[in-house]
């Protein structure tokens, strides 16, 4: 394919542009946004080690939801493709009861929020982002890319121009939600760009866990999931974000997440990789202030070609705030992963902490670690450790030696390996997760 | 001041080399290799923090060293400001007999080699580089800038071109020398380019340790250390190399050291960095063969506004080899230490480790540590651990409370953080070492 002109390039986004604004009947101050992310494209730096700057633009945020109804009442209300597709995420396993605070995206746009009637009155509101645009424009032009500039990268700029779909998550002072909150994103096309934008809101002392989970059928070719979301954790909160990935082998998946943890809060933010994208290349970004916390999980199990690349960076701002950034992997097949955590202290008695390890289950998968700790005061407590290895043959002969069969002995380890980072899913995922990591060490994906 | 243009920059080296070329009487060979490196400086890339391209050229390689003898016979020979400045790397302390193996080069030039005559019959020859390249010119063609290209960098193109000063040290299959060989490096000029180029070969089976020692007065102003050193570690061979920098404020070291390090063979290469100087980066490579050895370990005490970047990549390239990179810093005042280790497993049952203490005593002081651990074989074992923290409370109040000061109960703290890794050191360097760390502490230096 030949090289896309910058004249060509500005055509297909602003071709874009012009067809979300107008499915989304939008106000003007928002297309304005989208035509500025339209003009830093020209000139934000690219450097994504998999998608050139041409293969961005063949990633269309196509308007139309066809076949699919507008809002549902209950999961029994949608199509049979898209129960079959939750399936993949261990949603089939899960009574109706569990899953009452949820949203589905399915490409572009938002599908099904008419849930949480009576919580909404209490002060938490779950809204698609087109929605929250029009109903609270001042919130919103408060909180929409604030923590982002569309000039930092391409792929910044590009999600400025043609976001589409995501919520806006707001939690009123005070209010605990005593149930996970779930999300989910489903691509059914080829060639698509789904860019949600998430604004989460979590006001003092507030308590909730928001669930997402992603996935795709099998057959969708070459699309890009390219989310921005942005986190305000206010004083006292204790937030958790729990990112279910299990995406076929076509995806990209490119998560730009930022979050504010104020004084005294809690932010918790866990990704569980399970699937066999093509690539998923994050760097997340933290400022914690005051005794805050922030907390980064990764749970990956690298498949196939998948190509994974986990940044991770948090700036400890204020007087005793910490952070641990904490990663395990198991790397199959032909699979790359690569964690890069960094933690700098730019303010007293602040601790953090950095660990990764790593099973490599073939001579074709790699694995690579760059953590960075950086002290800019006399009194931080900064550390990190990793250990990338293989199977211990003396335990994989002891588990043989007692019955097991290789393959049930190596689940076994591996499951054992991974399980002490599930310690904050719910149970109705974990069954699934536990599934999907058996079928995957016995190859049988 | 004015950019250089690029037609300026050329001049500048050209003339250089031609002063050079001269001074050497060199063989005509040696010269073009100049010339190549005054090539490759056009195109070469820069990115030091510290040196700009124009700041690089006003380092000159003067090829006078005047008033100092050419070849002297003992320590005693030396003219007194040389033996003022070896105090400050511990000489004073140390009877002629443990520096039997003595080479000194000022600013540009060895002037002392006329030892070990004996040792030469065994086959222990030690050579100043300009000698070795007239005298065993096959040998120096087949091992000179083989493991470097002077395209690679402006830095490693401008040694190419004015490369001065330097030993061929060689030691004969089977040959172990039992006492330390001693080289020391002293400027004695401002707006010096120092830049030696050496090369080590210890064939099969042999065992040497090698000890550098560089300084230079406080008055020296803005002067360069660019060396660049190849080390072949031939099968089953066990070597050593310690560097000592005791820099005073305004000098900035580049030292550029790679090795191969061959089957069953050892190398242990440690770099003490004592001094005040302006800036040291470094990024020394290791390719280590089936069941070789490497091991880099740094202890650095980081004063004023000192900037260290240190470097390290070890390349498991054969069967079970192994890799240690070990650092500890204690950084004061405004200085900034930043480690890199990187240790790549390219081969079966290969095992590496990076570890990075620091203790940070100034809060205008910076530490960053970035390991980098590459795994692209499914057994090897690779691990990483580090921790930044400051001087704990507990045990400077109780050794306060049995009747130490604040100030030497700080001194043996340090002491005893750095301690370990100095085991390799000979006793002679060690007790200059203590004093220098003891002076840093109590802020005397």
């Amino acid at each position: 394919m030949s090289e896309v002109t910058l004249h060509e390039a500005k055509e297909i986004i602003a071709q874009e542009i012009e067809n979300l604004a107008r499915r989304n009947k939008e106000p003007e101050w928002m297309t304005r946004i989208r035509y500025k992310g339209l003009e830093a494209f020209e000139k934000a730096p690219h450097n994504d080690p998999v998608i050139s700057k041409d293969e961005l633009l063949r990633f269309i945020a196509k308007p139309e939801i066809e076949g699919f109804p507008e809002h549902i009442e209950s999961l029994d209300d949608l199509p049979p493709e898209m129960k079959a597709l939750l399936d993949r995420l261990g949603i089939s396993e899960v009574e109706q009861k569990y899953i009452a605070g949820l949203a589905v995206q399915t490409d572009t746009g938002i599908i099904y929020n008419q849930f949480l009637q009576e919580w909404a009155k209490k002060g938490l509101i779950v809204l698609p982002m087109e929605e929250a645009v029009k109903k609270y424009p001042d919130v919103m032009k408060r909180h929409f890319l604030q923590m982002f500039s569309p000039n930092e990268s391409k792929l910044a700029a590009y999600h400025t121009a043609v976001w589409n779909g995501g919520i806006f998550l707001y939690v009123k002072e005070g209010l605990k939600v005593p149930f996970p909150l779930h999300l989910f994103f489903l691509i059914q096309e080829s060639a698509l760009a789904q860019a949600p934008h998430i604004i989460i809101i979590a006001e003092p002392n507030t308590e909730f866990h928001l669930i997402e989970g992603c996935t795709a059928p099998v057959l969708v070719k070459h699309s890009l999931h390219l989310d921005m979301t942005e986190a305000y954790i206010r004083d006292g909160a204790r937030v958790q974000l729990t990112v279910l990935q299990n995406w076929p082998e076509y995806v990209h998946t490119r998560p730009m997440t930022r979050a504010r943890i104020g004084k005294n809060a809690r932010f918790i933010n866990t990704t569980v990789g399970l699937g066999t994208g093509r690539s998923n290349i994050a760097n997340p970004k933290y400022w914690v202030e005051e005794n805050g916390y922030v907390e980064l999980n990764g749970i990956i199990l690298g498949q196939k070609d998948w190509y994974v690349d986990l940044g991770g960076e948090m700036y400890l701002q204020g007087r005793e705030a910490a952070g641990i950034n904490a990663s395990k992997a198991v790397i199959m097949d032909e699979s790359t992963v690569i964690t890069r955590g960094k933690i700098v202290a730019e303010a007293p008695r602040t601790k953090g902490h950095i660990s990764c390890d790593a099973l490599v289950m073939s001579d074709k998968a790699v694995m690579e670690t760059y953590p960075g700790l950086v002290s800019r005061v006399d009194d931080a407590e900064l550390s990190h450790e990793a250990a990338i290895g293989k199977i211990h043959e003396e335990e994989l002969f002891y588990l043989m030696s007692r019955g097991l069969s290789e393959e049930k002995a190596t689940q076994l380890i591996v499951k054992g390996f991974l399980e002490p980072m599930l310690k904050d899913i719910p149970m109705e995922f974990l069954i699934e997760i536990r599934k999907i990591i058996e079928m995957a060490v016995s190859g049988g994906m």
